[in-house]
């Protein structure tokens, strides 16, 4: 199969309106489904910590250590999904997302600087700090659930 | 608040079966939407880079090695969610995931190698190669879905 041939194929497998279109044109709808794919891997990744942090569930160096990298990548993840495109799409988003933009970057920064406490915690492998910096991301993760998203 | 108080909030606010229990008893639809969140992030990262090969989205070298990095991660992500607990929930999985695990491993590892390569060639930097592998991760993400997922 020739390249040209090929990469028509794959465009029309992948099918996603990301693969014929830039950045702005991406749906509202498929932004969303996006941004809140990666809520739900956050919260893949950070639910075991939590229970460590609550004891319910054993501590695990290595755990830690590869969820806290997995977490310092998807954190960067989501906040392109919060398009004011994505406004009128049925979601648990509040509109301070999209009429609070400055305090919204704040809590994202907060989340990304306590992830990145906890990968550098994890390096050095104590217990004490390691459990300090997982509930400094939990916090983090509640202030922008407390501000922006419905409460559940 | 005390640590002890204060995880117990945060174990309540994230809410997620992961956050009580150990992996093996994660619920089979939560372990489903999980793994299903990975793929609309693959997609998310991958769809810019097979319009960049068909020639319909700007080539970027930055989104490229960026996207590469993001997908390097994610693909570690989605197989745990593939649990046999899974097996007879509604999903595109088709049963060969759960009767082939030899075949289905074979597939995961192509994904990852074929990211591998399209990572080094990012860091290289130099176009043609780069186009080259993202047509390998393309042909590795139709191969496990030509072989494990429903027709779409």
């Amino acid at each position: 199969m020739t390249r040209k041939l090929y990469s028509t194929c794959l465009v029309l497998t992948l099918g996603a309106s990301y693969a014929l279109t830039a950045y702005p044109q991406v749906k509202p709808e498929v932004l969303v489904k996006q941004r809140q794919a990666v809520m739900t891997l956050q919260g893949k990744y950070m639910g075991p910590l939590a229970g460590m942090l609550k004891g319910v569930v054993p501590y695990d160096e290595k755990v830690v250590a590869r969820n806290a990298g997995y977490l310092e990548v998807l954190s960067k993840m989501p906040w392109d999904g919060f398009d004011p495109s994505t406004r009128d799409v049925k979601s648990q988003a509040l509109p301070a997302v999209f009429t609070e933009r400055g305090k919204f970057k704040e809590a994202q920064d907060r989340l990304q600087t306590a992830i990145a406490q906890l990968v550098a915690a994890a390096k050095v492998g104590s217990e004490g700090p390691i459990k300090t910096a997982i509930g400094d991301v939990g916090k983090a993760c509640g202030n922008c659930h407390e501000n922006f998203r419905e409460k559940q």
